[in-house]
C-alpha cells in the first residue's frame, strides 16, 4: 500500500477500508509516513469528511496505537464524563463524589482529566488547589482508590493514543482542527483507551466553547455516540451552553470553593442543575436506575451531604487536605480582589465567554503558552449573569490576582467581554439536546414531553 | 502574516491577496514554510480551486523566485511553442526550423526543452541522438546562435522558476498534481521566464496525455492563455488528439528521422498537419503575417527545402552532425528489429497511447525512473494507426531494442495497448479546439467557417 493512493482515494471523496486506515494512523505513528503526506491527507478528511464507519475505523486505529485500561477488575459499571471544555466548567469536580455517593459498590468513576489551556481551565489545576492533592497516582493506586471509594481522578496514566497526540499536533499547524471526524475521533480514541463502559459526553456550544453553534455541537455529539456504541460501550451525550460561564467563578481554588458550596446545595442554579443532569443520566445510562430515580438520587446526595463527604473521603484518599474543603479559606486567596462596576443602568445582555476565559488567564488562572505557572487563587467571581438587571456602578463581577499589572490585562479584558444594554436579552436554555444511541431529542421537546 | 491563516483562508473557499500568494511562495522558497503546511496549503488549493487572478498571481510569483532570460535584444518577435507531452511528440523539432525559415530575421525561436520522463519522450533526448549535439550551450551561445539562424533547442539555462521544482516535487508525492491553476502556473511559470514574447501552446488531450477529455482540456488550456495575456505575453492554445501517437515513430533517432522525412514532404499525414498548424499559428500569432499567409509559408518551406536546410543549419551550429540528417543512417540501428503481427482479420480500433510510450521505454527509448539510461536507437514505428484494415498475421510494427529481455517486456506492453475489432471507430479529429485571448472555438466550427 502506498500513502499516495490513501491520499488520492480520500481527494476524490472515496470511502477509506480499515486496512487503508490502520496504514495511514500505524505508517504515522511509525514515521514511515512523513509530516507532507500526513498534512495533505488531513486537509482532505477535512474538506472530503468521513463516514461515520470511517470515523469509527479512525478512532479504533488511534486507540489501539498505545495502552488500553483494563477497568474489568471493578466489581460495578465503569462510568465516564468527558467535557468538549469551557469555562467556569468544574462539574467533574462535583459529578464524580455524587456518582460515588449514589450508587455506592455498585458505580466506580475512573476519570482521568487534563489541565487547562488558552480560555479553558483543567480539572487537574482545580484539583491541585487543594493542598496535598495527588494527580499522579499510578495506575495500581488509582484502580485501588476508585475500587475502595467508587471514583479517583488523576492526570493521564500510561500512553494512551499517541497515535491522537501525534496526529492533533499536526492539525494544530496546518488550519485541519476544525473537523467532525477528526474531533470525534480524537476525543473518542482516549475515552475509550480510558476502559470505562459507559461514558457520557457533555459537548458545550457557544461564545466560550469550540463547537459555536447547535447544530455543528449536535453533529459532534451524533459523530461521537455512534463511534462509542460502535464500539460497544454506551454513550449519550447533552448538548449545553456555553454562551456564558457555568456557575460563578471561573479561578481554580475559586472553583473548588464553588463546588463546595453546590455539594452543600447552596451553588448556583445553573451550576446544580448541570451536575444534576449529568450525574442523573450517567447512572442512568449504566442501568442501575431509571431515568427519574438517577436524577432523584443526584438531588438526595447534594441534600444529605454524602456527596460532599464522598468528595472529602477521596480528596483524602489521594493524599489531599480535606480541612480546605470543610473550610475554604484554607484554599487561600489572592492579595488583590478588585470589583469591576456597570458603566450604566440596564441589563447585562451578553457575555463573550471566551474573552471571560482569557480575562482569567490573564490574571493567572490560566496558562496562555504551555510553559506558564499557575496562580490557584486567581480568577473572577461573577455577581451578575447574563439578564440580571444593575445599576450604574454596581459591581458586576469581582477579579482575584497578584499583581496590578495582570489585574490591568484582566480587567480591560473583562470589561470588553461583558455587553450592556437596555432590555434583557431572551432566556437562553441549559440543555438544548440529549443525544443517545436511538437519536436527538431537542431540549424544548423534552420539556414538553 | 502566518501560513496558517492562509491555509485556512483557502481551505474555506476564499480567495487569497497577491500578498498572501507572494507569502506563500517566497516562504516555501525560502525554507521558512515547512513542507507539512506547504502539502496541506496545496490540497486546499486541489479541493477549493483558485480564481484565474489567483493563478496568474501565483505564476507571478513562481516565475520571480528565479532567472528571467532577456530575449529583448534580439532584433525581431520572439516567439515560443510548449506541448503538454505526448507519446511521438516531436513536433519542436519540426517546427523550430520552420519558423526560422518562415520569416528570417523577423522571428526568433529560443526553445529550452526538456527531458523525457514515464511514457513521454523529450526533445533534449531526441537531438541527443544527432552525434555532437550539444543542448548545453552558456546562455551567450544561446541567444548568439538564435539571433544568426532564427532558432536553438537547448535545455533550462540558469535557475528558472525554482519555485516551480520544489513545489511540484512535493505535489508529486501529495496527490496534488492532477490541478488546473496548479498545472497551469506551474507550466506558465516557466515558460514567461523562458522570456518570449508570443507562445502558443499545444494541449494534448486522450489516452497518451496528462489531460483526458477535451473539457478538461479546454479548462487548462484557457488558464494557460489567461495567465499569459495578462502578463502581456500574446498567448494561445491548440487542443490536439493524443488519443493515438503523432506520427508513426516512437524512440529518439526514430523520430529525428521521421522528422527529416516530414521536413522532405514525405512525412506522415497527421504530424505535417499538426507541424503547420503550429508554425502558421504561431507566427500569426506574431503579426508577422496572417494567418492564411503564416500557414502558407509553414506548407512552403516544408516543399522548397529551407525548413530541412534550416533544421541542418541550427544541428551544425550546435555542434551536431548535419550528414547524420542527409543520411539517417549514419543514426545508427538498434540491434534487434521485431515485427508484432495483427492477431485476426479486421480493424485497429484503438491504441492505449499510455502504455504504447510506456513499451517504448522498457525497450529503451524512455526513462521509467530519472536514473535510467536512453539507448537512442531504441523505439517503436506504428506500421498502422487506428481505422486502419488489418490481416491476420500482418505486421502492425516493429519493435526497435538492445536485448531479448527488453524485446519481451515491450511487445508484450505493446500487445496490451492495441485494441482490434471488426468495424473500424468513426475517425477523430486531430484539433479539438483552438483557444485565444477572445475565447475558444471548436474545430468542427472552424471547419464550417
Amino acid at each position: 500500500m502506498r500513502m499516495y493512493d490513501v491520499i488520492e482515494r480520500k481527494r476524490e471523496g472515496a470511502e477509506l477500508t480499515e486496512a487503508q486506515i490502520r496504514f495511514v494512523v500505524d505508517g504515522y505513528v511509525a514515521g514511515e509516513i512523513p509530516d507532507y503526506q500526513m498534512s495533505a491527507w488531513l486537509m482532505a478528511v477535512f474538506l472530503r469528511g468521513m463516514t461515520d464507519e470511517e470515523t469509527r475505523l479512525l478512532t479504533l486505529a488511534m486507540m489501539r496505537s498505545g495502552d488500553v485500561v483494563d477497568l474489568s477488575g471493578l466489581p460495578g459499571a465503569t462510568l465516564d464524563k468527558h467535557s468538549t471544555g469551557g469555562v467556569g466548567d468544574k462539574t467533574s469536580l462535583a459529578v464524580v463524589p455524587m456518582l460515588a455517593a449514589m450508587a455506592p459498590g455498585e458505580a466506580f468513576v475512573a476519570k482521568m482529566s487534563g489541565r487547562g489551556l488558552g480560555h479553558t481551565g483543567g480539572t487537574l489545576d482545580k484539583l491541585e488547589s487543594i493542598p496535598g492533592f495527588n494527580i499522579a497516582l499510578t495506575e495500581e493506586e488509582f484502580l485501588e482508590t476508585v475500587r475502595a471509594h467508587g471514583g479517583a481522578i488523576i492526570g493521564q496514566t500510561g500512553n494512551l493514543a499517541p497515535a491522537d497526540k501525534l496526529i492533533y499536533a499536526l492539525r494544530d499547524v496546518t488550519a485541519t482542527v476544525d473537523s467532525i471526524p477528526l474531533i470525534a475521533s480524537s476525543i473518542m480514541s482516549k475515552k475509550l483507551a480510558a476502559g470505562a463502559r459507559c461514558i457520557l459526553l457533555d459537548v458545550k456550544v457557544g461564545s466560550g466553547a469550540f463547537m459555536k453553534t447547535v447544530p455543528e455541537a449536535v453533529k459532534l455529539a451524533r459523530a461521537m455516540v455512534a463511534i462509542g456504541e460502535g464500539m460497544g460501550r454506551r454513550v449519550s451525550a447533552l448538548v449545553t451552553n456555553m454562551d456564558r460561564p457555568l456557575g460563578h467563578a471561573i479561578g481554580n481554588a475559586l472553583e473548588v470553593a464553588e463546588v463546595v458550596e453546590t455539594l452543600h446545595g447552596r451553588g448556583p442554579a445553573d451550576l446544580t442543575h448541570e451536575a444534576v443532569m449529568l450525574a442523573g443520566d450517567l447512572l442512568a445510562l449504566s442501568g442501575i436506575a431509571g431515568a427519574e430515580e438517577a436524577r432523584a438520587r443526584a438531588r438526595r446526595v447534594i441534600e444529605d451531604g454524602s456527596a460532599f463527604e464522598k468528595l472529602c473521603e477521596i480528596v483524602r484518599a489521594q493524599g489531599g487536605n480535606d480541612r480546605a474543603l470543610r473550610d475554604t479559606v484554607l484554599l487561600g486567596a489572592a492579595p488583590i480582589q478588585r470589583e469591576l462596576a456597570a458603566p450604566a443602568d440596564g441589563h447585562l445582555t451578553a457575555i463573550d465567554t471566551e474573552r471571560v476565559g482569557i480575562a482569567s488567564a490573564e490574571l493567572g488562572a490560566g496558562r496562555l503558552t504551555l510553559d506558564d505557572a499557575i496562580d490557584h487563587t486567581a480568577g473572577i467571581v461573577l455577581l451578575k449573569n447574563v439578564g440580571d438587571a444593575v445599576r450604574a456602578g454596581e459591581p458586576v463581577a469581582v477579579l482575584h490576582t497578584a499583581t496590578e499589572a495582570r489585574l490591568a490585562d484582566g480587567m480591560r479584558t473583562l470589561s470588553g467581554a461583558l455587553a450592556f444594554g437596555d432590555e434583557p436579552p431572551a432566556p437562553a436554555p441549559l440543555l438544548y439536546a440529549t443525544v443517545t444511541a436511538e437519536g436527538v431529542t431537542y431540549a424544548d421537546e423534552a420539556e414538553t414531553a
